[in-house]
């Protein structure tokens, strides 16, 4: 079993890597590029079969290790 | 509209960010994870409505910024 999780800053907070790629595209000529935000992805190769069991395990990972949840909203998605 | 970019590296490529969350959430008492592989995730926020449009405009910018395609895949999706 796969899981994948997205790492996100939370919307109140200052995301200078999305804003350097936002001012780097305009320096590039792309244009109608409103506000850019970059996260992490991480995909797990997960043993075990039980889906409901296998999320909550990862969401404990997001808790403990993946994100800093005081200023970082995670996803988990089983695929 | 909203378009969201992965970026990995190729499966051949050596991932030592990916290794260290395997190793890390090994100590802390997770079992059952195998592969790791740790990645970008971009959200662009693009004005214009047509969406083939905007899947060819950010696959420019993938090719030309944001992935280092010697190395790194990259997955676009329109949202």
């Amino acid at each position: 079993m796969k899981a994948r999780v997205h790492v996100m800053l939370k919307d109140g907070v200052l995301d200078p890597q999305g804003e350097a790629v936002r001012n780097a595209l305009g320096h590039l000529g792309f244009e109608g590029v409103g506000a850019v935000r970059q996260g992490k992805v991480i995909e797990l190769d997960l043993t075990g079969s039980d889906k409901a069991a296998a999320e909550a395990e990862v969401r404990a990972m997001c808790e403990k290790l993946l994100a800093n949840t005081v200023i970082e909203k995670y996803t988990v998605e089983i695929v």
